[in-house]
């Protein structure tokens, strides 16, 4: 290695051929498109098995519980939602049974992960949420005040952002957590999704490479992007009419990664969409991931570090989030691959002993508690990756490729990988 | 208030024209545009007797102290700086003196505040960082690392992120801090700007309005950018042919207020550019506004949160952070206006006081320290805002304005603002 590392400097220019291990087992780029010309092919054979091309939902499952989903709903729909609560409420106090919200629970004790659907759903049990109980008045308020500022975005056709719905009344919320979590349960309780309230969340996604989507009427071609990427709109309802010649989505955990491959251009040497939710994955991302899977019937590959949160990510993509677990439907991308890097990548791509990081106390706990996720032991590919990290308690990140030059990532690991479709 | 948060709850439709304070000062916008047209003249006149239209230079200025910048070197400079200074070594170490580079220090005793730059910049003060010399060893080591790391950048003509350079070579540079705090070190030492090293930091702002630019080749029409905006590309040098009808750049600190302003098109109803990095500005937006402001004319005005940080933000697009000091040139925007939240505002919009923020202790210091810097003390408006700030001990987000309706920082604040030229 040192003597390996003493020719690069000397020869800077190429290096490439001299240190990058496993370039010679490329082939022809010709070759490797016909690899992934079969991609969406044999991706929807395996899907069909799976939940992707004819998806299942709950009402084709005779689950022995019965669960609670929310739909993406109209405007109009959600207002009339409200005014229909509203008037339950009237006619509740009339009678003389008081002032009282049903609210759904989504603590963990009321999540399912249900197999056929690869997702995290939520039970019904529900709890009663009285105005005249000292423990509950407090919320009971919030709720009512959640209520009328979401009827109020419905008249208006408006979106704001939940830091802009706690600031409407700061004195009754105390703190954002308290409106937040509100929220969530305002959803559940009309059985709508969070886009659907027209409260979004900041936008942090990037995407660039082979796609056009229009964003609140404007047409976008995300190869005219630069190097920059267009901003993944925060508001999924204004984005429509994607089109793609790509031949799969890459997910990409962090920014870093992303900004190699989109100066190297990798999508024009494989057609191709790259998204990056840069780390932890925002709503407006899962959104976005979803739809370009479902309009574009294209497959999958995330590059996730190599570590217990890189597929703690990938599965939040794909399987939802615990805490959002009412709206799972509408917020994973089913049929995610793990293309990389994962542990076993690690001495396969001989990725020097300096590069791997130990992973701490924390890390093997995250990965230990990951291999007793249901959506984890589904899968008995990710099992042993998950088994080999925890037991060789080492990690590196994507950026670890690096250390074999900085194109490393997008000259050789990445089309080696889409060229012998090593993903699982 | 009590009564009108009523009657808003009755009438969520009129609750603008009943609860929306100032909203009757409001002239035409036929009027405020009229107002906004005199900007640019107006600006800079007043930019003439500051620094903005004929930028002066360290050079013109007569300072008893010599200082240091460094310049945006193309990268065939960069790579002939390295090749010089490497000869310089070698002969050296041929003459007897030992392995040893001259490293301009950064440290705040060698930083000077030059109110005719209205920046801060770097004194001549070096420190030698021999090879022979135990504590210097690694430090030197990890110098000519990076030395070789930027030569082979400039050979390939790619950029790659601060992490990237880090993974070279874990194993020597141990932490990121250090091969981040040694590529600072290499830029002064070769006097360029870290973008002429082709390291980028990783991409975070967005710009939607009028503006036309090329991203990497592509033209980007920001007015077509849907609600999501434009993602700011990470290396400026692949940024040119801005074009715009704008009358002013709206500067904002965070993205919920940029969302509310990209969903209202502000932009088209006054002209103008609005850009967020979305909290703490990042390179990539500094060089973007910078370039904005250098190449279009216009002026900025900055949206920020009433209390110290939102401040602190406007002064490191203004006048630079103090850890790349020695790059303010490149780095600053000059002539930023404070248009709000200012504390005054507090008041004069009557923000209730449940939107209101106490400040904690740290604010308080922080507030307090701010009044001893002397970009601060430069600008006698700024010093009476930030003096009532740690008076009253109150603070405000932008987003404290919704308590008026979530349209009243487009619809209201702003206009009202510009109306009547209330910056500072």
């Amino acid at each position: 290695m040192a003597d390996k590392k003493k020719r690069r400097r000397q020869n800077p220019d190429d290096d490439d051929d001299g240190t990058q291990p496993f370039k010679h087992l490329l082939k022809s780029d010709e070759d490797i498109l016909k690899t992934l010309k079969s991609f969406p092919s044999s991706s929807a054979a395996a899907s069909s098995s799976s939940s992707s091309s004819k998806p299942l939902t709950l009402a084709d499952l005779s689950l022995s519980t019965t669960c609670r989903e929310v739909a993406d709903l109209s405007l109009s729909s959600v207002q009339s939602a409200i005014e229909t609560l509203v008037l339950q409420l009237t006619h509740q106090i009339l009678s003389g049974q008081g002032f009282s919200f049903s609210v759904p629970s989504r603590a963990s004790s009321n999540q399912l992960y249900v197999p056929e659907l690869d997702r995290i759903v939520l039970k019904d049990k529900s709890t009663l949420r009285p105005f005249a109980h000292i423990s509950s008045v407090r919320k009971s308020t919030i709720t009512a005040k959640i209520l009328s500022l979401v009827h109020q975005l419905c008249l208006k056709s408006i979106h704001v952002t939940k830091r802009d719905l706690f600031y409407t009344d700061v004195k009754l919320f105390q703190d954002q957590t308290q409106s937040d979590a509100v929220l969530d349960d305002v959803s559940c309780m009309l059985g709508c999704t969070r886009s659907s309230l027209n409260v979004i969340a900041a936008e942090k996604g990037v995407v660039v490479g082979r796609l056009i989507f229009s964003d609140n009427g404007d047409m976008i071609d995300c190869t005219k992007m630069g190097m920059g990427g267009k901003a993944i709109p925060p508001n999924i309802d204004r984005v429509g009419d994607m089109q793609s010649d790509a031949l799969f989505v890459l997910l990409v955990e962090k920014d870093a990664a992303y900004i190699r491959l989109a100066e190297d251009r990798f999508y024009n040497r494989f057609p191709c969409i790259i998204v990056t939710a840069k780390g932890q994955p925002d709503v407006a991302t899962r959104l976005f991931l979803r739809k370009m899977k479902m309009e574009l019937k294209l497959p999958v590959l995330a590059l996730v570090d190599s570590d217990p949160y890189g597929l703690k990510i990938l599965s939040v993509y794909g399987c939802g989030s615990k805490n959002m677990s009412y709206d799972s439907a509408n917020l994973t991308t089913p049929d995610i691959k793990w293309l990389g890097i994962r542990p076993s990548d690690l001495d396969k791509y001989k990725i020097p002993e300096q590069c791997r990081l130990p992973m701490t106390e924390q890390d093997i706990k995250t990965g230990k508690d990951l291999l007793e996720e249901d959506f984890v032991k589904k899968n008995p590919g990710w099992v042993e990756e998950l088994n080999l990290m925890v037991k060789t308690k080492q990690k590196a990140e994507i950026q670890a490729l690096s250390s074999f030059g900085f194109q490393y990532l997008s000259e050789v690991y990445l089309p080696l990988k889409l060229q012998q479709q090593d993903w699982l």
